[in-house]
């Protein structure tokens, strides 16, 4: 085996293995060319290598989202760590294990105008979990030494002693940092920063392990269930009449199907979910913007839960959001491992369990109600809304909303969807997707500069096959992402091209005027086609309805390529119909 | 006039005007909405639509880069702004005056579940001169102060006016944050942050404006002789035999012919420039790796000075460094406005004061060494490298050093030159250019992250046509700075294509591995010319000497659109030939 020679890299190489951190996605440099060496010589890593900073780590996030394990990045000194933030954010707000691990000069040579070197510690303030400092190692012989204790050195008698005490510290220092920034990403599910200084040289290597990490127990998230916590809850519960469980975005298969059946045969309870929620039952209810939309102040009124349950992540719709703002529940209730965010001002209780444990422990204890027509009245409403859904596609022309209704309709059963920000998740929530589909989306910090990377890191690892719907600014934003050696042949990427940001013809504000095409809608007539002749991708496309009929015929059939469907859509009327759709319904 | 209904928008438009900010780099947003809206609307200002907000960052960083001035960019709320954080960082490192106007939500829908939100405050760390944090304008009417306040309103009988007092406070912290911000930005030249709260409506536009701010009187910088700092180093000039002035980054045009000559004239001066010094004479050392590289010991004695000064940001040439570090001079003084660094651990002395008027104070105090053999014994050796140069190119064939010598010589007179980061600026050191050409690099972070947007920044306020020559990873990385609707058809791009990062095969380690080529050379087989269709650049290459003779005859002729000229060169080769050259010049 070839390790670096440096000691600090074999440690973190050492101990990322004892942590089972298997992915590592390396970008070029020469600072952490000791990291590379020793993570692309061991065959226990799966090592990646993208150039652009900014793509690999959404590259690295979309792998962490499937995994839910850490994954880690690494880079040269400088601003390369920089362009990981936008993604190391997302991973903040979305709980995602993203370890950054960045090379860094030593100490002594930073600002002192050398190039590639900026001020790397804690440089992603509040967004990490966890900052290991690593401290440099020292080199054979005692020059170090000399040079930085130069006062201490003249009343020690046996200086090779103390060069080898303060290694020693080092190495210990160094192994419990990269372990509790390990350790933390994984328990708490967030990202880390591992900040590793090397001096010159830098590309020295040797077939011996001189490090032996001190071993440490490898810790796993463990639940405690508090008796007491879900027997105040269940006062709560039975008080309620009006019982509302909210599900922002979560992990697949997370709840077991018997509690999933429980919930949805009380008729006191309505269950709201979002395309992220990925949870699926009959008399549950998706596109929670159709529902709302078109109520009046008797109808939020009347919807208004007393008990509010949430689960998972953040929520996409807006409406629920101001809906819940204004008629607060009497309680709010988060269950989660991770963070609970005081959405709607209101939250009374966080219960740090995952959902199905919490259920699996308070169902049981539960008396159901039979008799509420809270459900059904509202059943009935959704019924009507879907009806008149059908009724409103028949009769649309070629637009963003009928394109949504016929793509959503296509992705293959026992697949995976990721969707961009922000139109394409929108208009994604008010389709319905089979169960069998997961749904993913940076729903974190909601952006629009990584989810093509995010797609196509997921897809490298997910079991399904891989479909990415996005926008075209979202899109062309991340032009960078399709340049990469690991995309699978079975990846398939949308985009819905309305020739600019189509969201903001959506959000108030002057329309069609010169400046709002240039600033707001930032209008351009770009197409993906030679992105896709650049990266290898099968480009297709269409203008109209049988276009996009007959190009979804043959669109996800086996191909030696990935493929792109490009959708032209007229960006001139889509704001339109998506805002009669929400008065046609009501 | 047409103003956003918001007073803190208005009044940040307005300080902008009044401290001559003209320059605003805008992209797609929401939430800074009411930001778009008054720079707009305002002919004051030359606004520009950028979607991706890591090419807006250095498209404007170009821009201030030529003008010295500040300019902003602008944003939506989340991660938008981490996209900033490489311009800014080079910024920061290179002294360019950069305004970050980031909207925000208001405090209370911060972590709290809501999309596009991340904790903006102070996230540019240590990298910027100054953070204002804003504070979000109360709204019409009482509900806000009701909201944050109540304990206090409940004694106060007039509550409007208690809200007029309020809404008046924050309004003079306002003022005075952005003023303050904008003033450091411009008097210390460097990066600022100004974080901006606005809650919905962000829309409602006013003709009226309402904010009347105080009048705050604009500085300029001063600069102030200190006597007594000039006799001393008067002092140490005198009693030093060898003088060595190193220049760094420097503006074009920064010191007077008069002073030039006069140190030219000085025999026991040598005066070591790089391309992005912008100083010229013919007794001055530029190609300072020329020089040194192929010197022993005995050399290095002969060359150490007594004395050094340094002018400029900066310094390239990774040899001067060593060497000086190893051959310290006995005293080192940086003479500039901006930080003095401390590159080879002997600064004495930093003289706040431009070059130009440092030297206008002290040359006229100089007693000149006119017997010195300083200068001209290396004068001598100087003048055998390059006929030794002469003599290397001549033999070559078609390579990275060949290339570099042909088209540094075709690079129009009256003109300016970019260049990218690592290689390109490296192997531009080697050759000569002409006085009438300005150079520019990133070499505050020497990031490989946004030279092409820099370049075509800075091509639209340079009074001189822009070239930028540049490497085929630097380009790629930074591929989405074609979306960009102001490039001059003057503009012209080279990019040197040797598959993959050639500056990794100058470096120490294994070379031509599979693992060499795929994590540090990250070989690739992708060419310029699909982003040129897309992006509207007449697209021209070469492979050979006579293909590139025959390109380079038209390259520069006027054009309905920009061109790229991609050059291929043999990768394998390049490495070799770079440093067969140092041996060979020996």
């Amino acid at each position: 085996m070839i390790y670096s020679k440096i000691p600090l890299s074999q440690t973190i190489v050492t101990l990322c293995k004892t942590h089972n951190v298997k992915h590592i996605i390396i970008s070029p440099g020469s600072r952490n060319a000791p990291l590379t060496i020793g993570f692309t010589h061991d065959d226990f890593f799966k090592c990646y290598s993208i150039v652009d900073e900014r793509c690999a780590a959404f590259f690295a996030l979309g792998i962490a989202q499937q995994l839910q394990e850490p994954v880690a990045v690494v880079c040269t000194s400088g601003s390369a760590l920089l362009n990981y933030y936008p993604a190391l954010s997302e991973a903040y707000y979305s709980n995602i294990p993203l370890v950054v691990i960045s090379a860094d000069r030593p100490k002594h040579l930073l600002d002192i105008g050398d190039g590639q070197t900026i001020k790397q510690k804690n440089v992603y303030g509040e967004h990490v979990l966890y900052n290991a400092h690593l401290k440099l190692d020292l080199k054979e012989g005692e020059n170090a030494i000399l040079e930085n204790e130069r006062p201490i050195l003249k009343s020690i008698e046996n200086k090779l002693e103390r060069f080898l005490g303060l290694q020693k510290d080092i190495q210990t220092h160094n192994e419990s940092e990269i372990h509790d920034a390990l350790t933390i990403s994984k328990l708490n599910s967030g990202p880390v920063h591992i900040n590793c200084p090397f001096d010159e040289p830098l590309y020295d290597t040797t077939t011996e392990l001189f490090i032996n990490p001190k071993p440490f127990k490898l810790q796993n998230r463990e639940e405690k269930i508090d008796r007491f916590e879900i027997k105040s809850l269940l006062d709560v519960w039975h008080s309620a009449k009006r019982k509302m469980i909210l599900v922002g975005v979560l992990q697949p298969n997370s709840i077991e199907a018997q509690w999933i059946q429980e919930i949805a045969d009380d008729d006191s309870i309505i269950v709201l979910t979002e395309t992220t929620s990925n949870l699926h039952h009959p008399d549950f209810f998706p596109g929670i913007d159709k529902l709302i939309a078109p109520l009046n102040d008797d109808d939020f009124k009347a919807l208004q839960p007393d008990l509010l349950i949430t689960f998972g992540g953040l929520i996409v719709s807006k409406k629920i959001k101001a809906f819940l703002r204004t008629y607060k529940p009497e309680f709010h209730c988060h269950v989660g491992l991770t963070r609970a965010n005081d959405t709607f001002f209101c939250l009374e209780k966080h219960i740090k369990l995952r959902p199905n444990t919490f259920l699996s422990t308070f169902l049981p204890q539960v008396t159901h109600h039979t008799k509420s027509t809270y459900k059904s009245s509202w059943l009935t409403v959704r019924q009507k809304r879907r009806k008149l859904q059908e009724e409103y596609i028949q009769k649309l022309p070629f637009s963003d909303f009928k394109v949504f209704n016929t793509i959503i309709k296509s992705i293959p059963k026992q697949s995976q969807l990721q969707v961009g920000n922000s139109s394409a998740i929108r208009y994604t929530q008010l389709f319905q997707l089979p169960k069998s589909i997961d749904v993913f989306c940076n729903r974190g910090t909601s952006g629009i500069d990584g989810s093509t990377s995010t797609a196509i890191g997921s897809s490298i690892v997910a079991e399904k096959r891989t479909t990415l719907i996005t926008g075209d600014l979202s899109f062309f934003y991340d032009s960078n992402a399709l340049w990469n050696n690991y995309i699978p042949k079975t990846f398939r990427i949308i985009v819905i091209n309305n020739e600019g940001g189509g969201i903001f013809r959506i959000l108030p504000g002057d329309k069609n005027t010169e400046n709002f095409d240039r600033f707001f809608e930032t209008k351009h007539h770009l197409s993906a086609k030679q992105l896709c002749d650049m990266y290898g991708f099968e480009y297709v496309s269409a203008n109209n309805e049988q276009d996009l009929d007959l190009q979804l015929e043959s669109f996800y059939k086996g191909n030696k390529n990935p493929k792109l469907l490009e959708i032209f859509t007229p960006s001139r009327s889509n704001d339109k119909i998506l805002i009669d759709f929400f008065k046609f319904i009501k």
